[in-house]
């Protein structure tokens, strides 16, 4: 299977990482050979017909911070890449982008008119255009597969459309962002401010620097409105979410909750098409009250009652889970 | 699709009242049109050619006891049933029995050698012959499916083999007893003695009159079996998992452990092929420390790291849903 990847920082190169790493296994288990015939960032493409050689990309992109210095790589855009590459799937990794989806949406769209599967990490995209993309794929004939983009390593997406197959799911619950759970796992656990344990988040390097995106609940928003889409049907999209961040929590507030049995989480609850991103009391033994940096989602289905599934929110390695999975998918698939 | 049920108790019944309710959705979503063609239980076979009227089924059962008041059914046991009457899939629901698996895995057996496909919620046989049975099915060509047998509504087979198909699992740890987790949760919410609940339980028909197979961890064993075998490969079988169950737990070591943020909770693990089934002190805020009646899995992945899934361990109408994607994932894969 010929794949060009899109966008190679820490997503793109974790996927090579573990391409390099899982070669022999992916061959024994699934009969899958992967090779990668193109990598793109914002400097250029690495192309090659019979493979890159990702050992070789991947110190390229470590020493020099740019896929064009890789041996004969181009000035070639990702949708150039795309539009002129020969390759049956394009994984699109590059940064979210919640304003224009861009550049992913243009990636991910010159994919499906190329005849290309299309993998993704990509949440922008799918937050505001879920329905067209979904289309688009259909009229083309491809697969496209996003779980990489909500929650990481936590595979909700598939675990509702297959695993659960025979389940309607009903109402969706979760924490979809990691930054925030660790702030309020600390804040619960050490009695500190919001604004201390912001700080020290930021210095650790698991909050960014502008951590708008985090802290007001725009990130949970995105991820909410794509498995309001992808597992209940629903056409909703961003500007549809009601949303208020973490900001304004208290020491007090948590204090009081505690004393009470419960925990305070910031929750997507998408229920009755109605989506809805807020800080809740979750009772401390109820499967939604996670620690830390992970991910939750809880499915309420009209068979199982409520199935939950706990993962890993993100990670340069973990996600590929993710990535791996939509890949094998579709690979089963096509070769029938 | 033309459907044996065999076993037409709890589960048999929860199946046939769950394909009433789906009957319009699985045509619509799935092109799935199911016909229940033979009901076996210990009293003989209900069979028509065109399909049973399941709602007449259900009241037959509800008001005798016994399929065998069904109009024109037969003292024709499971085995002849398999044998004679034309299906494409088994549903096996006989109670479990782990000291000789049968009559379930008799009934397996027929079925794979009749060349139909089986899903079975019916641990015993599993946790028994697993081996023989995977091959068997192999060699008949058919397909064999089990997610019902641990874990009731928790989807953790079909989750770890398809959902993470990327990942290689290296450790399973999980609640997989809904009963002893129940006892075990009441024992520290109340401070009560392990003695007091389990009466109680008793009483309101959460435990078995014969308790067992639930506190001596019997059940959770032959659980931790199925899952070594079906999701890391391991060979083992009942004999192999050294078993400590739950009688022996005070209310003392409860709060001792509270005292430290720790529950007391009866945990199956395999790692390094190593199969146990002992009571284990487990982080409050760690995922697997779920209340009440639920069972939990966290699967230790290469790549994604923990994924853990909770769900309902039991319930005639939640286990359905193993048995239905079950059903679904092997419609979707002999239709093509």
């Amino acid at each position: 299977m010929r794949i060009q990847i899109i966008g190679f920082g820490v997503i793109g190169q974790g996927l090579a990482r573990v391409l390099l790493r899982k070669e022999e296994e992916l061959r024994q288990r699934y009969g899958l050979e992967v090779s990668v015939v193109s990598i793109t960032d914002i400097s250029g493409t690495a192309h090659a017909e019979e493979g890159l050689d990702l050992r070789k990309a991947l110190s390229v992109a470590r020493e020099t911070g740019a896929i064009v210095n890789y041996p004969g790589a181009k000035e070639m855009s990702g949708v150039e890449a795309i539009e002129e590459i020969e390759a049956e799937l394009v994984v699109e990794a590059t940064p979210s982008n919640i304003k224009t989806g861009e550049p992913g949406l243009s990636h991910m769209l010159a994919g499906f008119k190329a005849g290309k599967h299309v993998v993704t990490s990509n949440k922008g995209p799918l937050a505001l255009k879920y329905r067209q993309l979904v289309s688009e794929a259909e009229r083309n004939n491809v697969e496209f597969r996003f779980e990489a983009s909500v929650g990481g390593a936590m595979p909700v997406i598939n675990l509702a459309r297959e695993t659960l197959s025979g389940d309607r799911i009903t109402a969706i619950e979760g924490i979809l962002n990691g930054t925030t759970n660790y702030i309020l796992s600390r804040m619960t656990r050490e009695g500190l401010s919001f604004e201390h344990v912001l700080r020290e988040a930021q210095e650790l390097g698991y909050a960014e620097t502008d951590p708008t995106y985090d802290i007001e609940g725009i990130d949970t928003a995105s991820k909410l409105v794509i498995l309001a889409n992808a597992i209940m049907g629903i056409d909703a999209t961003f500007s549809d979410v009601k949303i208020r961040g973490i900001t304004r929590i208290t020491p007090e507030a948590i204090r009081l909750a505690k004393e009470r049995g419960y925990v305070i989480k910031l929750i997507g609850e998408v229920k009755n098409s109605h989506l809805e991103v807020s800080p809740r009391l979750v009772p401390e033994t109820h499967p939604l009250n996670v620690d830390g940096a992970l991910n939750v989602a809880m499915l309420h289905c009209d068979v199982a009652g409520e199935v939950t599934v706990v993962g890993k929110g993100a990670g340069a390695i973990e996600t590929q889970s993710a990535i791996l999975s939509d890949i094998i998918a579709i690979w089963k698939k096509v070769k029938g």
